[in-house]
């Protein structure tokens, strides 16, 4: 007899706080989760069925494949042939390899979305200064420039003004493209879930607020106007089925100055913009990812309340937030997610959650409680 | 550095699937959980940091208490003295050895209730035969027997209907008491949790229903007549208040035919009728029983919806249902809780719960869910 009869046993590479959140609702569908971290100090190790090794070596990734009905992913980081490789050996990986790459290479991902008549920004891949200037010549400085791969929370994304801008970001390495940088009215995120069977559900559309290029605070359902939102969840669909994903999609997207609305980025895992769920939805984006990644059946997504804030605690250097938990549930309906993680300036700690009847509250109850949790930054006045 | 900051350390003495689901909560919080459990198949050892010893052995508890700002409880079954002496060596326990007396022996729960003026049961302690027909003289048969520590689920209850039966239950062993069977038009369960400070906090009533003395389900709002939720209510956070608890207080409560509302059981942890405050409640009772003993501010226990129902999950024998937690996840709406334990007949091995405009809609919603997890067991047919 085992010790205990789990229901499936679900591989995550990666054992950050994407998976430390996918536990805690692996914990309710008495799913046995086994992740593959880089070490203690992730946010899941503290808490999950961690193993540490390096997600760029096949063998570690043959390790965790081998005990598990499936695999999934906390991250992008791992190289695309492993994926192929372990597809090959018959592990069923979820997304597959082929969809997870449109993930893990914005110059593929691009070039997929675009022909399949998804609207992106103008873009193009750039290996030397002067093509940077030639799609300067029709797309016009300042542009911006992005690794192919590896970037995350802002790192690999710069505007450049110049030419002594782009070429201090060596782009004479390879691995970038050019795009043009697209005038924006605001930032939006729509999550969809792709089940195995190709249902696709989806969540509210996301308002997503940036600072230095990392997400800070996210509002449902996002105000946009006319029938943006629904644009956008068909966009979000669409490119689900196209990409043949299974699990969380994410689509970042632009609402531009004119009205449109250009793809920024995907992510096929649970996604930062989508942890308002946790409470304010049915069924949280973590639920529904193990849903998808395991054949069952998808979960409702309609939100509980008329309006959800979520704002991300950033590190601000070594005080440690935690200390100060008691203080951030002084605020009435701030629901407090801390990660475990060591403090470090720019870090991602943990988060808030507000429901409200209106944006607005949900925001001011996020905010109040973030700077209760970092007394010393005087963040807002009102 | 450690490799990770938790927020807070507390302690568990026990394992069960209330530690399970607290240590969900304190995922969030960013409270490191240690449980003493028993053993491995305990429901929390598979997702916690769990050490197993014998709960009676005060070495196990010193050792659990060691390390932790404070420990609670997930049970009863722990010898009173043991807490007693824990606090005298500077553990903080909470709810305390004195407090926690309330719901380990029954006996003195009745006399300290009693003398308070809260409204029990007649009730007696008995050691002999002669005594329960003494008690039987004024009271009438049928009565029931219990014994004063150590039962649960119903066991260590019993209705006995002549003096055969009670002394069949082997009252001479001492340790019993005797009550009348109260006439009961439905039965109740009021949770509230009190803070370090004395505040309190109450959860909507609770209408329970019972099948062989263990509840199978709950629904909330119950649907009670005239002020009984105000009475319950007034009555639950006295008792809190003069037992001076810290944490969860649940007060099991019959509904007489004559409309008197009177106490039938306290227990002073996460309780089984209020599961349904994880989804439907702003803050749910593992998590404000952690706020509470960690002396933090207590969180909103407000309803999200207008119903909400819960059905327990009884092993009917060796079939596992977590085979069929794909089936149960096909009914919009139901929460699905498995606890990862080894199936075994009259063992809570799950629960279910629904949030809908109708108790009656979110009852069968649970229903639906429960069958599809327990196929063979044809339970309802409409």
């Amino acid at each position: 007899v085992r010790p205990w009869s789990p229901s499936a046993t679900v591989g995550v590479v990666g054992a950050g706080q994407l998976a430390r959140m996918t536990q805690q609702a692996a914990i309710d569908l008495g799913v046995e989760l086994r992740m593959l971290g880089r070490g203690p100090t992730d946010a899941a190790a503290a808490i999950g069925n961690v193993s540490f090794g390096d997600p760029r070596d096949l063998d570690e990734l043959r390790r965790l494949a081998g005990g598990c009905d499936v695999v999934t992913f906390d991250h992008e980081l791992i190289p695309h042939g492993h994926l192929v490789e372990l597809e090959s050996e018959g592990h069923l990986l979820r997304p597959s390899a082929h969809a997870k790459l449109a993930a893990q290479d914005k110059l593929h991902a691009r070039t997929a979305m675009s022909a399949a008549g998804f609207p992106v920004p103008r873009f193009e891949p750039v290996a030397s200064i002067e093509e940077v200037e030639r799609f300067a010549g029709h797309a016009g400085w300042p542009l911006v420039l992005k690794r192919r791969t590896g970037g995350y929370d802002g790192r690999g994304v710069l505007v450049a003004s110049d030419r002594d801008e782009a070429e201090a970001a060596g782009v004479a390495d390879g691995g970038w493209i050019a795009e043009e940088l697209v005038p924006i009215l605001c930032e939006l995120s729509q999550i969809v879930v792709r089940g195995a069977d190709g249902e696709i559900v989806a969540y509210p559309l996301v308002r997503t607020f940036q600072e230095d290029g990392i997400c800070v605070e996210t509002v449902a359902p996002a105000d946009v106007p006319g029938d943006v939102a629904e644009r956008s969840r068909a966009m979000a669909e669409g490119i689900a089925a196209t990409i043949g994903a299974v699990g969380i999609v994410a689509v970042e997207l632009f609402l531009t100055a004119g009205g449109e609305v250009l793809i920024n980025e995907l992510a096929l895992r649970p996604h930062n913009t989508g942890h308002f769920t946790i409470e304010a939805c049915v069924t949280s984006q973590f639920e529904n990812h193990l849903r998808a990644v395991l054949g069952w059946p998808l979960g409702e997504t309609r939100l509980l309340a008329p309006a959800v804030a979520m704002r991300n605690l950033i590190g601000t250097g070594e005080a440690n937030p935690a200390e100060n938990a008691a203080a951030a549930l002084r605020e009435p309906g701030a629901h407090l997610h801390l990660y475990g993680k060591e403090p470090a300036g720019g870090r991602k700690l943990g988060h808030v959650t507000a429901l409200a009847d209106s944006p607005d509250e949900a925001l001011r109850t996020c905010r109040r409680a973030i700077q209760n949790l970092q007394p010393k930054e005087v963040q807002w006045t009102s």
